[in-house]
């Protein structure tokens, strides 16, 4: 018994050209770019919207686009894909990995790219079906937490109209087929610190003259293990990761200094502050421990905020997805530790559904080790890992979200939003 | 009481062109040049070699310059300065400082250079003053350990007579006017040794899903410290320093492997081997602890050999210094942690001195925290700092230390030697 | 709107006799027994329940005492209460302190052996206002996970009539006046872990002939750490603590092993083996960075089930205890990470209610830092703590919600349960 | 070509009653006291020592006991044993084990003992080959640094006559047959440092609202290792050993405190304020790293001072020994990093010597792995080692040790000295 939308989505994406799409993707997935050097990729959207009959902006935010379809009177639809790639050498072995050295589609941009360009040109060829407006955005710097907000601070929303509900998704590990979705939290705020530990440098040989910066940052790194274990509760969800350690050039020389550059996860403003109290204290006791000749240098950086999806709006969604993929499809994933800088384009309180599309192709799940999807999950590759490889089997599913949501909140020819 | 080799030097140092000594000291501070790279520096000494009148050839193993002056029968006297700089940011704030970002004389070895330079004009000077053979050698990269045996497997000892003696000095901490010398071990041996910890990768927010190589390599640079507290005897001397600790490019992506790179210093190769073997099980132990996918990769790299002075040749040259330079200028400084690739000239066991000459300003030293000289000694730049500044006033004591000490090993008028 | 249970309980305990229910509790608090010494306490108890005209059987279980009252048909509802102590030494400065040294009621259960013997006189006074079988049972060695065991080991269910439910409750920190009930998981299961680190023995002057047990052991505490910040995701609650560590006996002496005793909470079987297995796995990699000559001795021991409530049955007096204590009093704590052993007095799935009953004195409560009842839940002193000291103005409340539990499920005059 | 000290040495030890001094032995072995508990011990000797002929007091200084033989005039030489035992587990399966549970002559002392009877009663019956006056002296707690102070304290040497040279030997690991001489540092500085870590108690399921003592000392142990590996120059002999940690009574309660026991070895003042100084901070450093409530309570305990023997005493010692045990069986072991109080009785700077016997049975040490005598010095069971047992073949040769010791700095039938 479907609903108007998830019928229209269905006819609207029964030919869909999935040949092109891959072509598409593949050589978006050869040449990743890094945040807000994404010129190649954005220009390759902007000429899809285009050609889809889209009103195009480049250069949005630094990188972004922006492409408008004015089809008559209803919401203003916005959806998003983020177009940056990370600072990660590809070990997938994949014919079209990256020939970027060091850099890769590790998080699945890509395919985020190539599934609004998809959906941006169907539902330009059915634009008889609905009514509304459709803005199409490709979203810079995801990565560094830079792009939405550079967007909004370009004027994206003087530039075009403010949008009544925006759209986005995400690929995610899991067996291909599932769409998770959830009605509130779904993902956790970010939050980058930078530690710079203040040594004193000298010869290896007479550490005694020395304050050794290596040794502190190690013992540093070992006692914020305990942030988590000891100092949050265990029903509050909370992560620290210290993604960079760097500090010396050579064997025999003690550095003056190392550099750790470490990630939180949170998921309240009270946990957030209580981790980086926390980290200040452990750093400051810490460089007191070494006889550090100063204090450590403790910038709070990069900041993303929490994901919260409005109830209403993702509950329509994940109703009219369940009725395009079928039943079982949809599954609530809990809150995840993930961040995401999609909320900064819910500028002032714009309800927003946020959802994921599971991706690992079947023979990689098959064959993880593992009883239940919890362990199979945790042995697959997941987003950032070098051997990230979402299944382009996945392309038709993923624009057929977007129409379908998209369909949701217009208004169709039944009057169906 | 002096000898006639200490009369002699004292005559021919007695107007040494200090004012040029510096100008040129100071060129080569600010033109430092990394390991094998010393190309300007060795063009600079050799042409004060020709100018001296000694027959000179460059690219010696590498960057390394020889010259040679043939002044009757007797002994073939090697000099040898190293000539290269290091890694280091320079601060020292002088007017002479480093021109070239990252690189800086923090060693030395541009006074090596310059004395070296000195001596060989003096005494050509005064070469009727005494006979044989001198020979003045500029050894490129010291520093990473290579140059000695570059210099040698480029054939100097068949390009060149093979010498009777090799004299070596180097600039140490400590109030300017000491000559340390001692009859035996002086320096120690140094080892490389290099450790890539595998974990596996994946995104920040999900560490369950990752072995993380950076928490793995802070607590085994934590662990490590054990070696020399808990597994080597207080009585024998040795040294492990990580200088260098390396993982990871972003904040929130847990890399796939973590880098360290430390420097050992031993006294005996029963030492040596004991610490490599205690290396090898705490890495494989934290790997273990750790979950790794796989050992670690261990590799045994770069090694200095122990230095010790031939006891006659050292004496002698000790004898003569105290007699240039006064009473109680003349000290031993026991054995050192300090390493040098020198004792790689002394192919087939020539017998060679190698003495240390301090050169920390007075009022740099008089300034300096401490009650007594070993708390002095740990309060002021050392080598390798990048505040290590030695005293320019060192320049003609330096040359007088090679001449005289050159001197007491050549023929003199009187038969000196 | 009350229902005849609340109004009935509020009868029954309208003028209950407070001043000696004090006497009673400050008697227990002064002399608590250690898990299966409960010997005064029991005695103390089974006087109470005599008084009251139960028939009442000591030593089941050990320690464990019963006491039955056989009032007409209806179902059979047991009333819990453990009855051990801690061993740690009271800080609380109060008039009624521990006198015994290292022995004290540091959980409160001298306030549920208060609350159980007034909530008996209570029903067995009322007993025409309810009909059917009521067993009211004091339980030894909560504590060591040994009590509840023992007792249904004991054959508790064949010596007395196996009941149709079970209440429990026990005291929380939290301001006095609320109910903290759970429809499901309310308390997470525990797992103590014991670790044997073998070392090699010798003098505290010579480490390098030994291998050093308490170095290893601490090195294994920090790595422990990691099991819950790295290896377990941050959306299962987990909660790794080592509460006893214990080496050597000289300053030194360097011993032959070391004791490390720990404490695993965990909600899921998967997510406790995890932490077995990675348990196993870093003690093993530590023994191994650390040389010791065999490997460690591992004994996973006293484990404590999860306690999961019957929602019925935990709805039902939740809804009984709202009416008794008014709007507001009840509140869902969400999972604990505490542990009972309550669970297994629920031979054969037996359904159960358990809660909380919060005690902290309005006057700590209000001078706790914070902004907000998590912060202040985390400033006063909790369970366990040397400074654990609930408010006695509790005792009247306890009673009743025991009462008003009991009376929910059993037969009442105008047939309640 | 043998001193008169030597062949009288030589006469006097020639029918020594082994089977007896075996029998003592074994008695002594099986019977450990601790420190200031020797009564058994003390009556033991002093029952020897009047056996022998000498004026004997017992109780001085605790349980320490004094003979003297007046015998003309001369110099007064005092031989000293330590008598106490440590509280250690025997493991060596001898027949003549420890019969007192946790109790174990592990350092020697019984050895000691045994081989002052000896003397005393040889040099007693061959009193004719001599002049002057004898001191024989058992010392009770020499493990705990208390002994030889409270003997001094209780006016020794106003109730007997002040010595002249004092006399003392030690069983040490090494192949039998080797007496270890050394004119000058011989035995290290011992310093005992506790340190009271101060955290906030409280249930193991909720580190989050304690600070976690155990932890942190765990993290303290770890950081403490950098003391000696990057404080401490090479060139320095100290030793850091955590002989004793303890915290925590349950696996599921977090404790207040816990508590470490360490000690330091030092030869000279500087290094061991530094070592104070860097156990404050560090200390310091991981309290305020872990949040504890207030700073750790480091109390510096127990120390002895460093052992210096007179070189012209203990140059004509070991003379003599090497004319009774022959060439090859003298040598300098270096300064050892073991301690002494034995330089407390040399009150006012009497001159002494201080030696070390060799006794590590030989199948023993054949069978230990290792290439040289250092590999074999760490394979075989040391002083403190609950496997530690001495040849009882060296009782002889110790006896005669001190014989030959006492004649050389007595005056002899010739006047030898």
């Amino acid at each position: 018994m479907n609903s108007p939308a998830a019928r229209t989505a269905l006819d609207l994406t029964a030919d869909l050209p999935v040949p092109a799409l891959e072509d598409f993707y593949q050589d978006l997935h050869r040449h990743p770019e890094l945040s807000m050097r994404e010129h190649r990729t954005a220009a390759a959207l902007a000429d899809r919207f285009r050609a889809a009959g889209y009103d195009t902006v480049t250069g949005i935010g630094g990188t972004g686009v922006v492409g408008i379809l004015r089809n008559g009177p209803g919401p203003t639809v916005l959806l998003r894909a983020d177009m940056d790639a990370l600072p990660v050498q590809e070990e997938t072995g994949l014919p079209y990995a990256s020939r970027t050295p060091g850099v890769m589609h590790a998080c699945g941009h890509d395919l985020h790219v190539t599934w609004l360009a998809g959906a941006a040109q169907a539902l330009s060829a059915g634009r008889d079906t609905w009514s509304g407006t459709l803005l199409v955005l490709g979203q810079p710097a995801e990565e560094t937490g830079e792009g939405a907000a550079a967007m909004i601070e370009d004027h994206v929303y003087e530039r075009f109209p403010p949008p009544d509900v925006l759209l986005a998704q995400h690929a995610a590990p899991g067996p291909t087929g599932l769409y998770a979705h959830r009605p509130g939290l779904i993902m956790s705020a970010s939050t980058d610190v930078d530690i710079v530990v203040h040594g004193r440098g000298g010869h290896g040989s007479r550490p005694e003259s020395t304050v050794d910066p290596v040794v502190t940052a190690a013992y540093l790194v070992t006692r914020l293990q305990t942030v988590v274990s000891r100092e949050i509760a265990a029903r509050e969800q909370a992560v620290l990761t210290v993604g960079r350690i760097e500090a010396g050039t050579r064997h025999n020389i003690i550095p003056s200094e190392a550099r750790i550059a470490l990630n939180l996860r949170t998921q309240s403003d009270e946990v957030r502050e209580r981790m980086i109290t926390a980290i200040r204290r452990i750093a400051a006791g810490e460089c007191l421990a070494a006889g550090c000749p100063r204090e450590p240098d403790i910038t709070v950086g990069n900041s993303f905020p929490v994901t919260v999806n409005d109830p209403d709006t993702d509950r329509r969604i994940a109703t009219v997805h369940g009725e395009v993929f079928g039943t079982g499809t949809i599954l609530d994933p809990g809150p995840a530790m993930g961040s995401e800088d999609f909320p900064r384009l819910a500028e002032g309180g714009i309800p927003y559904s946020y959802w994921f599309v599971t991706s690992t192709p079947a023979e990689v799940w098959d064959a993880a080790p593992g009883d239940d999807l919890m362990e199979k999950f945790a042995a697959v590759p997941s987003n950032h890992s070098p051997r990230f490889a979402p299944d382009p089997r996945t392309l038709a599913p993923g624009v057929r979200t977007l129409v379908s949501g998209a369909l949701a909140c217009l208004t169709g020819p039944e009057g169906s939003a």
